[in-house]
């Protein structure tokens, strides 16, 4: 073994995940790109070979395995070199489900839980809005509370899922300004007052990324997940897991990059050698792979840490900012070494390149990463 | 003034070049980078302007201003956030025709020159093919004579124009291996034998990129440009023009990207302020303008070189690196500082980062053009 | 010609500087930096060749020589590879007798401006306090009026000259808190209460920065230059003079460097051929020649708008903080081209890697200088 | 525990390394600092306390603990603040002993590598040269063998512990040319013939680096260490542990510097508040902890792979060019944090300054690490 992290259970279960990958997802990806969606028969064949539960309780359906496996689902997901739908499952598995799995009331967990890890439902997680997305205590939508029911009205925005979701997990105002009056609340979009609209993206196309309103949207009181007024909490807390997640699919889709354009280098000619024996190309290969395998080192050792039970806030936010930087750098950089063909979508690199840019700024951008680390080391 | 190299003229232009981008261009770039087309009528109009003959001679119905007029031309078509179309008509305008202008014979420029300055012919320049972009001196396209005529075969690839040009310069072997073996023939995209394919890709949506098939194409002997086999001559000396074109359109789009960037950050709130009061924001947009006008000091000093009849070779690869690297990064930095939005297609950042990403690899990549710098300063 | 700004004039004047520093300023360097003292006959000596005075006005010895001889003066003092030497220089001409120049009385011009264009007497020019020196408003070191006197008690921090100069020239606080309570005053240095002590330094070995102590010192009121209370606006514009001047000694020190390391490189073998031959480093070499390049059309153009009567706030900030970071980076680079000589103080690459690091502190950190241009840009 | 790879008894360890380094090695850096040398007596003490024997065998004098007890030491020496200091150890008992210890008979070892362990004898490794340094095959020094003896002829270049040491491990030509001709061999610097001169470094103050001349040295065939002819291999192998010690020591000094800079930079005040409330300079802070994060993570995984009894050449390329490089720019960062203070001598940032700078050179340049991993990641 050349790591203290994995097991040879691990290899195993990654094994299976690329060839998954490799024969169900990377060969639909112009597709579903196209389409701007993701069919639903992909979430139930995941439900079914058990992937969306390795992070979830068996109680519900899930395996519980340690987070190394998740590590593994997500490194793979990435060989599908399609970020939309890396972040789709991700948002699923590690967002919206979270949350109800955490602090969720045992109905709610039956109600959406159970068919997200069968694959028969599809969740998101509804924050950000449209003038408030970096400060998250700052969000406006609001829930009242009527008799047995929350009247929901306000609008989301960015949300990942957001079109095609059966429910969405939302950050709403139930009580005073800021932090300590934030409530999350599952709704269903088919309640009436809802609607979504599908924004145009420069990448991370088969996914849905929607504007949201809430246009008096009624739920009954049954769908508040954990308590009144603490979503605040709930959300710093699942950031953590959220960053980490995020973290995890950068340098898989780092790695994915470097893999094939180190092929690409090998195999193109200009004058008359392979454009990989140019030095200068040479060493910033040399350079890129050594930035991810430090990356990697301490993705791996935050994980072990969130596994220990953990809440590594601190390299949460590192791996963050540093996975998510860095992706884009190796991904520039490994365009810049396809020459012209670099800029054409008739390679895969043209559309890594379009998806990776979105890393720095969702899921929390590079800055706010920088708040935290400064904070917590400073003050 | 604040510039030895500007006088109130260029000022007056300058103005009239705005006002005709802001309003028959800007507004139409939705539909032309939908379409993967430029609508023949914005050339005529731009023939009609006089501005495809600025950099042309009086005889053929240019205007032979100073370079500065293409200077401030080229700036203020950034400002049309459509880098295929500024790519479009600087190939039309500083590389197709300027070999026929420099180098052919009266008769091709009557055919070719003069329609192109009326806007009524659009051209094309091919050099690159598919096994070879960097090493020009190795292409293969081959045109052997049979009396009066050439008879083309072989292929280009990556060619602005390319699809629905009515003439292509281009550059073919005539004689032996190398260098020294290269001449440019036009040929009217209404041969037969000839074939273009439109290449789908990041940015330049609106030009007509495409991969060209020569396929026993035949063409006058007065079809060639200059001298048979100077060819690579013609190209590297016109390379410099092309380079210094492109490097006045990159920093004309930084800036603009800048412009538009700093009216956001000034609008948009988080945290309670506008986030252009963040250190860290305000410190990064000192950077960027910083590079920015050193950048745009050498592309002026360039100017006036190309402008006092030097061929500034070290100049020229020197601006095309620093510019579109340059133009590269600040508009990733923009992007930043939009959030999410940044990643939106209906935000104009969205486009302009699609856009920018070839700036370091067409007209040579910034590798080619370090090996230039290289070799002139420590050779 | 292929600038606009020099002409063939300057031409000569740089042949004079360069043939002095190389004869009379270069093979004095290991002493002076040993004995941490810039001897006076050196100052004479510049005197007597006009040097001190070329910015300065006839009527007190100068010759008014337009800007660019100040440019090629600073540019060619780089040359003698040792910054504390330019920095004293620097000093003396461009800011302690600046003040006196621009605002001083006839007197005061008579008693110092004089004898410094002659190189009989040193200034310096006292603002940084231990306490404060980013923020000038908040100075402490107070002169408060008796009689015909003021009599000052304070201390002041890394003052370049302050050691053996004659005179200083120094910030002090006559009025209220902040900016508008500071006035200038020349102390001479033979002020009983006035004390100095040298610091050791990094670099700029030979110039003697020192802490000062003024306990009770008493100068006659026709000392200040000036009005009273006015001296934080003649500093903020005299800062402009300082920036300018320091941007170009750093493009000079920068240019110099990459001079000899590219004589090193094409000398030095490895691996059977010049290290000049790898790629890598070839690529490096053209990517500081371009950035210097940049760099010095922005300097130059900042020296023009200056020597146009503009106060020109933002480039002189942008110059400075450009043309610092990047004499940094560049001699770093060229250290680590010298291999395990590049450690040596035996090469002249180590005293320029230990002069250069105080470029982006001294005259403003490039922390100020952003935040200056951030407000002109965004406020 | 937040760390897989440490126990209670490395903490325990830790503390004693630390106390030892407060007590009895940062108190005396001035001195050794301006002597240019290390005394005696600390390797003594050293030898006393056992520390240069933790990665030597029981059987000569060591404790042959696990090899993170190295990584505490090396660590805990950077909090000395001297990296001359670390570097005589590390040559001492990483690279000169670890040669004798790996392949030297049981003489050598009981003559050299025993009284190394008890800090009685003071070893040094000579393998540069002052033509070749990068290129180790390419060495000229030449051991010819007459008799029972090996006679020597030849120059070495920038050796540690070279001055003052008692022996010094040569590697000799002793066969053809190129790698396969070279051998290392024991010296004692009392042999007639062997000379050794001091240089003058920008830092490394303390150590004495020289530079050696050998002059019909004769020294007994059996101070030959392992095989004739094999020296190169051996070379190559011990870079591996070479590059891993010197990588441990970078991460050791950024931590270290990091650390007082924090504590600078919340003290120091400026616009009327602590200057560690900036943000830019606490995004700066932020980027520099979690690069350092990544660093140390790849560093401890090496030093993992090692103590496994991998030779992982990969690896150890990597951290000595990321944990190099990181090392200079974070210290540089740090420097410029302290603003004028960070260029005075006084404070131990300026020590760190000038002795990061040369990690990047010694060991192997940041080249040669990036020619050996595009080695292997790409050939
Ligand atoms: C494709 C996509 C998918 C997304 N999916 C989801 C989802 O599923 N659910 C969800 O809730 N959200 C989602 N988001 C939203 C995402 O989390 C936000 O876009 C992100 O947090 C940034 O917020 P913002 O866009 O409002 O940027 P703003 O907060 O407006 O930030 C603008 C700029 O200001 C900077 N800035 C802000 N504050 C500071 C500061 N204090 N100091 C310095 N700089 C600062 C930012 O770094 C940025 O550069 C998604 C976004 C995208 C683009
Ligand atoms: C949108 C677009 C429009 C274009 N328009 C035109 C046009 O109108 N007419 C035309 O003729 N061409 C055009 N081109 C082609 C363009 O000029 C080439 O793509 C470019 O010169 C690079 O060539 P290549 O794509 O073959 O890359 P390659 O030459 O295959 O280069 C691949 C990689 O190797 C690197 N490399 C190559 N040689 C070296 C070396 N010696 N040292 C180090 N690295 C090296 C390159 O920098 C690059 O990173 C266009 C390209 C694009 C993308
Ligand atoms: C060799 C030398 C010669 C000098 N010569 C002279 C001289 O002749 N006369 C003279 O008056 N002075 C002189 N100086 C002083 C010099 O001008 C000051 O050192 C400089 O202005 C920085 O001030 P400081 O050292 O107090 O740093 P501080 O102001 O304490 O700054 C510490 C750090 O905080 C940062 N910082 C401060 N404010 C901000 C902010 N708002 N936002 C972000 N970051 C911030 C700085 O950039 C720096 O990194 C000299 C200094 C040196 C080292
Ligand atoms: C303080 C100090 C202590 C030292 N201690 C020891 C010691 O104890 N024992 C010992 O044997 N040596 C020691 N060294 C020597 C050190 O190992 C060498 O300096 C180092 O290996 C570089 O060799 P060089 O100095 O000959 O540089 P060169 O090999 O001359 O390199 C010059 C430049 O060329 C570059 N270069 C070389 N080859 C290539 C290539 N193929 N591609 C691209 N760039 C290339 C280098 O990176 C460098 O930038 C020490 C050096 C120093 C400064």
């Amino acid at each position: 073994m050349r790591s203290p992290y994995f097991t040879v259970e691990h290899d195993v279960f990654r094994e299976g995940v690329r060839k998954f990958v490799a024969e169900e997802v990377a060969p639909n990806a112009d597709l579903w790109e196209r389409d701007h969606m993701i069919p639903r028969e992909i979430w139930r064949r995941m439900g079914e070979l058990g992937y969306l539960g390795i992070n979830h309780s068996e109680a519900h359906g899930g395996s519980e395995a340690d987070f190394f496996y998740s590590v593994v689902f997500l490194e793979e997901l990435a060989r599908g070199n399609m970020g939309g739908f890396t972040a789709a499952v991700s948002v699923q598995q590690y967002m919206a489900t979270a949350h109800i799995a955490k602090a969720g009331s045992e109905d709610i967990k039956q109600q959406f839980l159970v068919p997200s890890i069968e694959g028969q439902a599809v969740g998101a997680l509804a924050i950000s809005e449209p003038d408030t997305g970096s400060d998250v205590a700052n969000i406006r939508t609001r829930a009242r509370r009527e008799g047995d029911e929350y009247v929901i009205d306000g609008a989301k925005m960015f949300i990942t899922n957001g079109y095609y979701a059966d429910f969405v997990v939302v950050a709403c105002r139930t009580g005073e300004d800021g932090a300590s009056g934030i409530s999350l609340i599952v709704v269903e979009t088919t309640r009436p007052g809802f609607k979504a609209r599908k924004l145009d993206k420069i990448g991370w196309r088969c996914s849905d990324t929607a504007e949201m309103s809430f246009d008096g949207v009624r739920v009954p009181v049954s769908n508040l997940v954990g308590k009144e007024n603490h979503g605040f909490y709930y959300i710093m807390e699942s950031f953590q897991l959220e960053r980490l997640v995020g973290a995890v699919g950068a340098i898989g889709a780092a790695d994915y990059v470097l893999e094939f354009t180190g092929k690409y280098i090998r195999e193109r000619q200009a004058f008359g050698r392979p454009v990989a024996r140019f030095q200068t190309i040479r060493h910033d290969m040399a350079d890129m792979v050594t930035e991810l395998a430090a990356a990697r080192q301490l993705v791996y050792h935050t994980a072990w840490l969130y596994d220990q039970g953990e809440v590594p806030v601190l390299e949460c936010s590192m791996i963050k900012l540093k996975a998510a930087e860095l992706c884009n750098e190796i991904i520039d950089r490994c365009l810049q070494c396809h020459g012209g063909y670099g800029y054409m979508e008739e390679y895969p690199i043209a559309r890594a390149y379009r998806d990776t840019r979105v890393g720095t700024i969702a899921g929390g951008t590079s800055a706010i990463m920088r708040e935290i680390i400064a904070k917590m080391v400073l003050d």
